[in-house]
């Protein structure tokens, strides 16, 4: 009933047409990345996705996985290891990875749409080989030369996968708080004790090994943040030559009951005196977990932007097939019984909501992605260090936006089926379901909008910023005569303009009062989303009218971006309000005064 | 884990500071609803709530309904009947129903609150009784005589229950497609055939009889809406002596598999030749259908309120005992591993959000319960107008802004608990859940949007907004010495003129393109919400000021006030900006162009 179909023409038109990939791949020296070659990916991707693993995405609802207790082995549910197998045995695990360590070493660019088509078809999945990207980029940035070879190609090629072992029951975000402890063995590996919560895919079916990438307390750390180190604790022991050992001393110890992603492991891991060794410097495992958290982030972000494009796909196949009522100024369909609810003012409202924070959203993630190759391969060192300004301030835009945008899009495809939305048999639920864990995990929204305000507007000096607002005022110069981008170029220039002066303004007040940057936070990150996603949209026309797609493309881009600027830009309105009222509305009442 | 303790204190605020109930009651003749017994019944209704069926909530969530396919019956979780059986003992069926038909002949003022603890403690229990009350305002206005001693008795006594059979497979919001036929039988009785589809507490195991209220067609009615006729077509046959008859042909089908509510039978119900009898006249079906509605919608606003409530004083305790992290402006409690989550200013935008929209929609849900009292008992006739046409008003206003901000506090809440809010175990997920059915049904949101633009707005020429409105000037001018006041009572004024001015400008729009009202209907909803809510919490306010409560009460709604009004208020920003834009965004695309 609920089904998934790879938005293919929308992802080339982002990536050819606006994000101009191929010129990008061509100066980045991905001489392979072919347009050819992309576009094969792009339908093997498609062709894997619909036929393989979205069918198994309500089946994974219905099913779960299960844990045996006495084992600590969890099983994933029927059809999901198989996937697997087909998903290792063609290469994708490795798709954007070095080919030194068996990868594809395609860019990223090329393969972000292929993340998006995997959450799109089955979240809980997709899952698995997700946190084995961030062990991935953990390993390859601060793994010694023997742990890539142990543990880093294995991964790539998929044979095992990777963990991010961080929460602790009283500790998520603040892993200052964490007791796990590594003791010394003398032998250069430690044994590592503890309890770690919330583990996705922490034991599964799908490999003979998992690398559980661990953060620990060494015997002399310094409390807090500063005295937490990340270790590489194998489920299976790893002979020298590369063979499987003994089992180590870590067990799945239960696995949670959620409200969506039933097919996603989220583990109980039991941490009893298990094998490790250190990567990286001691007491700098923040550092690498951070290495992991950013890729993880944006792959988040995506999950959101998957989840979003599935439900309004269902949506609008429904919204043309319902018939409800007539429309107000007169029937649309007179020979049928009743007109298709797409002629209702408040039905499209919700579905070009849906389709504008999709589509300029596609945008805002592949755009973050490509800067990860330009911040790597780009012969311009000042372009390297944009790009890694520019990486920084938009992870946590993209991944709080992305996922809060894919709760308000499942909520609208949802309310676009009335009752019936609320039926399992139709799919939706489900993906407002697994929609609701995007803005929770990998640091929820209001840890992002921190990050942001804190980091990397005050303490980076809005480097990033500056950086994206230079992009917006190149692109409205380059228009500025251009009478039929007119209608998008004056908002967008005034809402630079005004992003500019809140963060100014922002950042001044914070000077006398530290609660002001975490006052304005979250409503600063909307008011940037909204800003970042007003340029993408103008953006896309332009790329639509200079392209030579056929007109309706062109109009399809031009109608919803006025719909992005009248009907969802406005919303900057609320968001710079609350931040000119400042942190005293939020400080003033006693936490005793607030039942 | 998850528990509920009723919000009396702020309940009787709302009634006896704000709403003056005292002296309201007095001039609609209830003599004997003294605050004593108000009280009594508040606290009984507590207890109740709190000890005998909130305690179910989880369970019922865990067991669901089952049925029986073979003889259609439905069976409750553990523990529900009983429940029932205490409600029904103890009279709470018939708490607002007039004394000469069984009931105990309360205001419908000292029963909302009752209704709102009710939802709070188990919303899928709740839905039982509150079925009963949409058929006993059926019988109450449409029924005959005999009609009302046969069904209506029992209802009120709490003996049967009722249902509410309108939508089919093909029809929902749009019933002039329905297909159920009712056949005269030439004795009087009809016999009713068609399948109707999520029936609410269609079958259960509380009560020996249900009596459903059903939509059909008679052989010679006219197409569309104007042909619908409703029949009383008791489960169990009723003797003229009123015992329990033969079984009739009406059998449970199936039930629905849904996102939450699962406590909450939903059925599929089958008639097949089941004789029932005319309630009010003939084709006039839907009128008969509105009294149910309008009662249900206000009810539906009334279960959004609780699950707020029950979400936010759960996220409330959570974000006093999480430790983690200190406070940006320094450690606020440096002997604790980290400070309570409270401290933080963003976790204290998401309580305050909730905090703002239950208080404040408390006195909009409970005033316009009130106005039902007024309606039926204010001896001056032209109070009884006001009343009617502000019911009328509010009623979209209330079922749609209580729920939807049920679905914003209820995510806020799961928010504040991090990764936990996603767990089962906590049962915040379950109040989100059970909250998402409360925008869908008795009217989505959209149709509630209709209904005020299109039939309060300008087939009634806006006569209801014209008496708040009304309400607002009167408030104002009485304050308008009060520098207290001030900071609220200016832009209240305000945001009444802006409200007028776009109400006006909607409808020369529509004139032109009746579109317009469609295009504009959910935000001016929404608008109409805000500024209705900072009416509220200014009297709320000038209420506490008056009043003989302590400092901190005074104090705490003056903060939450500020809060409001800086911090979402702005939100009408927003919509007015839209309502602006006008239709041309939304119907420029093309129906095939969506993709």
């Amino acid at each position: 009933m609920n089904t998934y179909k790879a938005p293919l023409a929308d992802i080339r038109f982002a990536l050819y047409d606006v994000l101009d990939s191929e010129a990008l791949f061509a100066r980045l020296g991905f001489a392979d990345a072919s347009r050819e070659l992309v576009d094969a990916i792009l339908d093997e991707s498609a062709r894997f996705t619909e036929t393989v693993i979205a069918p198994l995405n309500r089946v994974g609802d219905e099913h779960g996985c299960t844990l045996d207790k006495a084992t600590g082995r969890v099983t994933t549910p029927p059809g999901f290891r198989e996937a697997y197998q087909q998903f290792a045995e063609n290469g994708w695990a490795g798709l954007v990875s070095p080919t030194e360590y068996g990868g594809q070493g395609l860019p990223h660019t090329a393969g972000v749409p292929v993340k998006e088509m995997i959450d799109a078809a089955n979240l809980a999945w997709g899952n698995f080989p997700l946190l084995s990207h961030g062990a991935t980029e953990a390993l390859l940035h601060h793994g010694e030369d023997w742990q890539k070879e142990a543990f880093l190609k294995p991964i790539i090629e998929g044979r095992w996968t990777g963990t991010m072992c961080l929460t602790e029951p009283h500790c998520g975000s603040d892993l200052g708080l964490l007791k796990t402890r590594a003791v010394p063995n003398g032998d250069g590996t430690y044994s590592i004790t503890g309890t770690k919560i919330f583990i996705t895919a922490g034991d599964h079916d799908f490999t003979d090994n998992i690398i559980h990438l661990v953060l620990a307390r060494l015997p002399d750390a310094p409390a807090g943040s500063k005295g937490i180190s990340m270790f590489i604790v194998p489920k299976v022991k790893v002979n020298a030559d590369g063979s499987l050992g003994e089992p180590n001393a870590v067990q799945c110890g239960a696995l949670e009951h959620k409200m969506g992603i039933h097919a996603s492991a989220t583990c109980v891991m039991n941490f009893d005196g298990a094998v490790g060794t250190l990567i990286g410097q001691p007491h700098k495992g923040l550092m690498a977990m951070f290495t992991m958290m950013n890729t993880a982030r944006l792959a988040v972000g995506l999950q959101g932007l998957g989840l979003s494009d599935r439900a309004y796909q269902n949506a609008l196949r429904y919204a043309r097939d319902r018939l409800q009522m007539r429309a107000l100024s007169g029937a649309k369909f007179p020979d049928k019984a009743a007109d298709p609810i797409i002629v209702h003012p408040d039905v499209r409202r919700m579905l070009l909501t849906q389709k504008a924070l999709i589509e300029g959203g596609r945008l805002l993630g592949y755009h973050a992605a490509s800067l990860i190759d330009v911040a790597i391969h780009d012969p311009d060192a000042e372009a390297r260090k944009r790009a890694d300004d520019l990486i920084g301030f938009l992870t946590p835009i993209v991944k709080a936006c992305l996922t809060e945008w894919s709760i308000e899009c499942t909520y609208h495809a949802q309310q676009c089926f009335g009752g019936h939305g609320y039926i399992q048999e139709w799919g939706m639920e489900q993906l407002a379901r697994d929609a609701r864990i995007t803005t929770l995990y990998e640091g929820t929204t209001g840890i992002q909008a921190l990050d942001l305000m804190g980091r990397k507007i005050m303490q980076q000096q809005g480097a990033g910023l500056r950086v994206f607002l230079g992009m917006i005022g190149e692109f409205c110069t380059t228009h500025a005569d251009d009478a039929s981008l007119a209608e998008f170029i004056g908002p967008l220039r005034e809402i630079a303009q005004e992003w500019q002066a809140l963060t100014m303004q922002i950042g001044q007040r914070a000077m006398g009062d530290a609660d002001e940057l975490g006052a304005a936070a979250w409503d600063y990150l909307f008011y940037s989303g909204y800003a970042a996603l007003a340029y993408w949209w103008a953006r896309a026309v332009a790329a639509a009218d200079a392209s030579s797609h056929p007109q309706s493309l062109k109009n399809a881009k031009r109608e919803t971006a006025r719909f992005y600027f009248t009907r969802l830009l406005p919303r900057t309105r609320t968001h710079a309000a609350a931040i000119a009222s400042g942190a005293a509305p939020l400080m003033a009442l006693d936490a005793d005064a607030f039942d």
